[in-house]
């Protein structure tokens, strides 16, 4: 048999399945028949020297001529492919660490090589979604012991690119998120960069929230640098603000996040190595790690914060990093604005000082800022956010901004919503209870963070003696559709505020 | 807003993704934009009274027009649709049940009613494979006791259709399989139709092995008959052999071993609901289970095979249902043909009583017909055996045979390869192992089951002394190709027969 019988030429279909290989057959192809192959069998698709393992998706129209075959986006940017390309397809054989994923099933403990060949394989395309999420399920609920996370953050870095900034103090922030508005990260930023420490920060965009540190940033600067790009303007300024996209540092973690979203699931284990895999890959060894606690803030209660930070600083001492976890109040939003756009606005209003600008926002940033001026040895404890304070309120926190801003590609107008729709107090009484989360539906409902400019302002703070008629918050949306679909979702009885009487 | 804003127009790309809803709609689709819906986004696609929850392709071409969106075939043939059909797209809301499935992930039982709503949202499609198998992987590895296991057998038998016999005297049987070649089922049900017993007996494709009772059925008759065919037939001969595919009593369990098979997972509960609630949904009430036990059989050991007996007693006993196991051997292939038409061979020469049928094949078949004989309360314990043999001896059995082929559509010749390469015994020996797996995998390369002729004919038996030279077994293969791939994975070191030394 020459190798020629399994071969097919390559039509690019544009069908994007997401971080998943996906080869498309047609129903009458001869390498379908001479494998036996019928979806959803697995495949091995070789181009030149690299294969991918696909899951094999049957055509059964004339969409492919005869003799072709297209594959997924994902798969196609793993081969480096090109129209035409002769491709080769077989069986896949069953991919080997799939047996570790078995065994941690049945309850058993995985050792540090199984937890690396496991990484490896979903970092090179080998797993399905199926697989995936067999992994995850296994692992989650406390079935990880410390020295699981502690291999499975080493192997995340292992599989992936690593920045070296040559110095043994590279700060960097986090937060576990959940809290909508909290976009404290490009004031921190300017002001630790302001001072003189080197801070690499990379942001995610949105994936359930209406917007991510990189959606807001993306109003005010370009974010989607490369890591030469990067380099460049951390040399230049100390700092960055820019997207974790197009750094993509872990790619195991990338696809193991994407289908713990679709599973709803959040296990400490792979939280934890996911953050700090990441944080060491971008170089930083010294790490602040924001923690918020409310009833409707990603982590809801102290104790659930007291495990993830004993999670943290076991396996940041493990792999000699230095992590201070600091628990904040989660239990309403920080600033005004919820919404990139909105966001970027408080955060600009605090970087120059205006007088509307959010306290809240001022001050936790100043806080947060504090803590990581005193990760340096020339800062004493509690001096930090009194030096933070003064570089932000003398204007060298506004002025690096402005400089990171224009080392990232120039500074951006933000752009004003088209529609504004505000609720008002139906009587009077004091705000009992801002729902993080129906805010965050509503900021999405409008648009947001794809309609940069949709999202809700809020008028009024936790504890606030409202009289009747006062705007309690806004909707912007750029649509009147987006606008009555949020509208829609309040008429279900969705109250983000609750009014005590008085 | 007016709803038909969210609505896109259907185009059939026929893109077969197995048992998964997708969408496939638009980068710039004016949905995706107002509904902020990035892949892999779960959508609600409504059509009429119908709804289902489907994963979102994005497609970068332009295959489809500006305002239409198409759907995977599994997707199309749930909402009935129709070319040009006008859907809606929404957000999908969180599946409830979902919650369930997390909490079995954190360790969790469950409750009748959150197994009952975890299975009707699986078989009404609101599960993607990602869900799908994060339910599997929490409930294998034993983490499912007997009230759980008891709940999800009722909850599939709900879901579906069920057949109702008006008798309560039923009969079935069923192999846990994994022995290649054991194809009794054709001469069981002979027997036992020809008896007077009723036994509908629906059996399966192959899944990963080289056939499927299914398939070597098909090789004589036709089996793809819906209910009331297979009514007709069975009203007509007591008994039949169709295809479980176009009677899909038990949608749920489908889509389970599908993503069961793609993680290559046996959960026991899993595998306890799923062939009882199969049997009480075709009508059974009196079921034999054949256990092969071996090194290289599915169930590898006595003590497995004993859990599995509980398991399927003790489901059984709750759901009023009587289950009898049998243990056999499974250190071996039974007959002597692997592969459909090799195995349709093997059987009719069983039935027909000739000299050279193998003496196995019809011993395992006396003895399993001859348990489901004893269901009657005409037939005393130990008597079974002795009737099975008398009714397949004096030819009642041969007749009743042709007879239910007949009224399936007719019987057919059975097809012979175009190719056959024939193993021979290095030096002489007798024949220590005979392993099961590669026998099955050699089968599977040489084009079985969907090359119907295609397969390996084995010449020797376990235990049995061999001179030099002495034929072992034959591959049948339809192309050179496929022959080809047989001989390089034997050319790779893999030894189906072992031979020890004289």
């Amino acid at each position: 048999m020459t190798p020629q019988d399994n071969t097919l030429y390559l039509s690019r279909l544009g069908i994007d399945s997401y971080k998943e290989a996906v080869i498309y057959m047609r129903e009458d192809c001869h390498v379908c028949r001479s494998e036996g192959l019928t979806a959803p069998a697995r495949v091995r698709v070789t181009l030149n020297s690299r294969f991918v393992i696909a899951t094999l998706h049957i055509i059964k129209s004339d969409m492919l001529k005869k003799g072709h075959a297209s594959l997924s986006e994902y798969a196609w940017d793993m081969l480096g492919a090109q129209e035409k390309d002769r491709i080769t397809v077989t069986h896949a054989k069953q991919v080997s660490s799939l047996s570790h994923v078995r065994s941690k099933i049945y309850g058993n403990s995985l050792s540090a090589d199984n937890i690396h060949n496991i990484i490896e394989d979903i970092a090179a395309g080998r797993y399905s979604h199926i697989h995936i999420a067999a992994f995850l399920s296994a692992c989650a609920g406390g079935r990880m012991n410390n020295r699981e996370i502690v291999s499975l953050t080493r192997a995340m870095i292992d599989v992936g690119e690593s920045i070296n900034w040559g110095s043994d103090l590279i700060v960097d922030k986090h937060c576990v998120g959940g809290l909508p508005g909290n976009r404290t990260t490009p004031i921190i930023v300017s002001i630790v960069a302001a001072y003189g420490l080197t801070i690499p920060k990379t942001s995610s965009r949105a994936i359930t929230s209406p917007a991510g540190t990189a959606d807001t940033m993306e109003v005010l600067a370009p974010v989607e640098l490369n890591i030469k790009a990067m380099r460049r303007v951390v040399e230049q300024e100390n700092g960055c603000i820019v997207g974790g996209g197009s750094i993509d540092l872990s790619p195991a973690d990338s696809l193991l996040i994407q289908v713990e979203k679709a599973l709803d699931l959040d296990s400490e284990g792979q939280l934890v190595a996911s953050v700090i895999s990441k944080k060491i890959s971008a170089g930083s060894n010294h790490i602040l790690i924001d923690i918020p606690v409310g009833p409707t803030a990603k982590i809801r209660d102290i104790k659930t914060a007291k495990m993830l930070e004993n999670y943290l600083t076991t396996v940041a001492r493990e792999l000699d990093f230095y992590v201070k976890t600091y628990v904040s109040d989660g239990t309403s939003p920080i600033g005004r604005g919820i919404g990139p756009a909105l966001e970027a606005r408080d955060l600009v209003a605090v970087l120059r000082g205006d007088k509307t600008a959010p306290g809240d926002l001022r001050d936790r940033a100043i806080t947060l800022a504090g803590y990581i001026l005193e990760f340096s040895p020339d800062v004493a404890e509690g001096q930090g956010s009194i030096i933070a304070r003064e570089i932000l309120e003398n204007g060298r926190a506004w002025k690096k901004f402005q400089a990171i801003c224009d080392a990232q590609g120039g500074m951006r107008d933000i752009p004003v919503s088209q529609h504004k729709h505000t609720i008002q107090a139906k009587h009077a009484g004091t705000v009992m209870v801002i729902d993080n989360r129906k805010i965050a539906k509503i900021a999405k409902l409008a648009g947001a963070p794809y309609e940069k400019a949709a999202g809700v302002d809020l008028h009024v703070k936790l504890g606030e003696r409202l009289e009747k008629g006062r705007p309690l918050y806004s909707i912007h949306a750029n649509s009147p559709g987006a606008l009555s679909y949020t509208l829609n979702y309040l008429a279900e009885g969705n109250h983000i505020i609750q009014l005590g009487e008085e």
